[in-house]
C-alpha cells in the first residue's frame, strides 16, 4: 500500500483536505508531534494549528475527534461545556458515535440537548492512497431508538465529507465500528463463512428458515464464549472434537476442503480437552430476541441501561 | 465417505448397537420404513419393534428421540404422562436439549420432577463410518442456572454410550448444538476467522483486550443482523463498500490475499448499495452482558422468559 507521505496522516490530513475544500479548519493538537514542513503546508492551506483543545471546541461546527484509544469519551466530557452550540461531534476510528452518546448521554439530554454525535470514519487512514470515503453516523439509532443527532447535523457531516472529495455512506451508529474499524478483517470472513454454509446447507436440502436460525445460534454462541471468556475460550475448546463432529459433515467436496485445511492449520491451535469443553458455559440466545423479550415485559428501561453500562465499560474510556 | 448399509442408519443402528452391548431396547417407530431384513437383523440382536411410541416410554430409562426436525417438543409433551419414572429424555440432531427442557418446563418442574432432559447427540449419521461420538448434554446450563437432569441421569446416558463403544463428550447444554449439528461447518470456520483476525491485530499492534472486545462486538452485530433480517441481511450489505474498508486493513499478505478472495468471490454477491446499508439496524452489544445488566437490575425473571419464548419460538416446534 503506497502512501502520500508530503502530509501528515490521520487529523492532519483531513484538516488539510477540509480546508484546501474552502472549509474554515482549525487542528487542535496538544502536542504537535509532525515536522516544520507539515505544519507549513497546513498553514498555508488556511488551516489553524492550536495546542489549545478549547480554541477547536469553540470553533468547530463539525468537531472530528482524532482521540486516542481510550481517551474519547473522557476528553469529550472535559471539553463538553465549551463546545460550540449546535455542533455535532464526530468519532472516527477509536470510538463508536454510541459509546460517546452514552458517555455523555446525562448532559446531551439536558443542558446540551443542542449538541449532536456522529461520526465522520475513514475506514483506513487518511492520507493512504485507498482510503476514499468516510462513514457518517445515522442521526438514529433504530433499534434503541436513540436520537443522536438532528438530520441536519448529519447532512451537515455528508456535506464536508463530499466537499473534501469523499465517498460517503450513511450507517446505523452501532454499525459503523464492524464496517470501518480494522475489525472489518473479521467481518468480511464471517460474511464468506455465512454465505458459504448457506450454500452446503442447501445442498443438504436444509430449508432457508433453518439455517437462519442455525447461524444466528452459531453466531450467538460464539459471541457470547468470546464475552465470557475472552479469546482464552479457544484454549479451552478440543480442536479434536470440532474435527470429528466436522468430519461427519464432509459431504461435499468444499466441505472436505474446510476440514482438510482445519485438520492442517487449526486443530492444534484449539488446545483444550474433554474437561476444559465441559467447563465452557454458553448459551445461544441471541441479542436481538433478548432485547425484544425483555422489552416486552419490563419495558425500554432495563435494556438501556444494560446498554449504557456496556458501552461504559468498553475500551472507550468513560 | 463410506457408509455401512447392512443396517439402517440413525436411530435403528442406536438401537442395534445398544441391544448389541446388552441392553434392553425398544424401538419405536409408528411406520417402520426400513427392509425386511433390517427388521429381522434388529430383532435377531434383541431389539424390540414397537409401533406405539407408549410402549417405548413407558419402557426406556433412556429415552433417545430420533424425532423428526420440528416436532420433537409436541412428541415429547403428548407423552409424557406415560414415561417411565425418573426416566431421561434425550435429544439428538433434531432439537437443542435446551429448547425440549423449555417446551416441557411447566410439567418438569411439577407433576415429572423426576424425568430429566440431556442429548444423546451422535454428531453425525450413526451408522456413517465415521461418526464416533456422542455428545451428552450436562446436567446444569451454568449461564442459565437451570438443572435439566439430575447428574446420575447424565452419568446414565454417558455409560450407555460407553458400552455402545462410543466416544463421549459432556457438554453445557447449549453449547450441544453448534459442535454437533450440521452447522458445526460454521463454527469451524468462524473459530479460524477470529484465531486469523487475532493474529493480524497483534501484528498490527492492537492490545488483546481490544481485539477481544472487537471480536465479541463483530459477532454480536453479525448475530442482531441475521436475527433481524435472515440471510436477506447479505443482499442488502454492499459488497463494494466492505471491499473499499477491507483494502485499507491490507497491511499484512495474509490481509491482502482475504481481500483478493473476497473481491473475486464475494463481493458480487453482497448486492445492496448506499441505501439499502443505510436502513440496516444494528446492535452491537453481545448477548451475555445484555443478560447479566438486566438480571442485576430486574432480577432473574425477564431473562428466563425471554429465554423460555425463544426456544418456544424456533423451529423445534411447540
Amino acid at each position: 500500500m503506497e502512501v502520500h507521505y508530503e502530509l501528515p496522516l490521520g487529523g492532519a490530513h483531513l484538516a488539510y483536505r477540509a480546508a484546501e475544500a474552502g472549509h474554515d479548519v482549525v487542528l487542535c493538537d496538544p502536542s504537535f508531534d509532525i515536522s516544520e514542513e507539515s505544519m507549513e503546508r497546513l498553514e498555508s492551506a488556511g488551516v489553524e494549528l492550536v495546542t489549545d483543545d478549547t480554541a477547536g471546541v469553540e470553533h468547530g461546527e463539525i468537531q472530528i475527534l482524532f482521540t486516542p484509544f481510550g481517551h474519547t469519551v473522557k476528553i469529550a466530557r472535559e471539553l463538553l461545556d465549551d463546545v460550540r452550540e449546535g455542533a455535532v461531534l464526530c468519532t472516527t476510528c477509536t470510538c463508536p458515535p454510541i459509546a460517546l452518546y452514552h458517555g455523555l448521554e446525562g448532559e446531551l439530554r439536558t443542558k446540551r440537548e443542542d449538541v449532536g454525535v456522529s461520526s465522520f470514519h475513514p475506514a483506513g487512514i487518511p492520507g493512504a492512497e485507498t482510503q476514499d470515503l468516510i462513514l457518517v453516523a445515522d442521526a438514529r439509532s433504530e433499534e434503541s431508538g436513540i436520537e443522536l443527532a438532528s438530520e441536519e447535523q448529519v447532512e451537515r457531516c455528508v456535506n464536508l465529507a463530499e466537499d473534501m472529495g469523499y465517498d460517503v455512506y450513511v450507517l446505523d451508529p452501532e454499525l459503523i465500528s464492524s464496517i470501518g474499524d480494522m475489525s472489518v478483517v473479521l467481518t468480511v470472513r464471517i460474511v464468506q463463512a455465512i454465505c458459504n454454509y448457506f450454500s452446503v446447507a442447501r445442498i443438504c436440502g436444509a430449508p432457508i428458515e433453518m439455517i437462519e436460525e442455525q447461524v444466528e445460534e452459531v453466531l450467538s454462541t460464539m459471541a457470547y464464549l468470546v464475552g465470557r471468556y475472552g479469546l482464552d475460550a479457544f484454549d479451552r475448546m478440543d480442536g479434536k472434537l470440532l474435527l470429528r463432529s466436522l468430519r461427519n459433515m464432509a459431504l461435499t467436496e468444499d466441505v472436505e476442503r474446510v476440514v482438510d485445511f482445519f485438520e492442517r492449520c487449526y486443530v492444534d491451535l484449539l488446545s483444550g480437552d474433554r474437561e476444559s469443553m465441559r467447563e465452557l458455559s454458553s448459551m445461544m440466545v441471541p441479542p436481538d430476541k433478548l432485547v425484544d423479550r425483555v422489552r416486552e415485559i419490563v419495558g425500554e428501561a432495563p435494556v438501556q441501561y444494560a446498554r449504557r453500562r456496556f458501552f461504559e465499560e468498553r475500551r472507550w474510556g468513560s
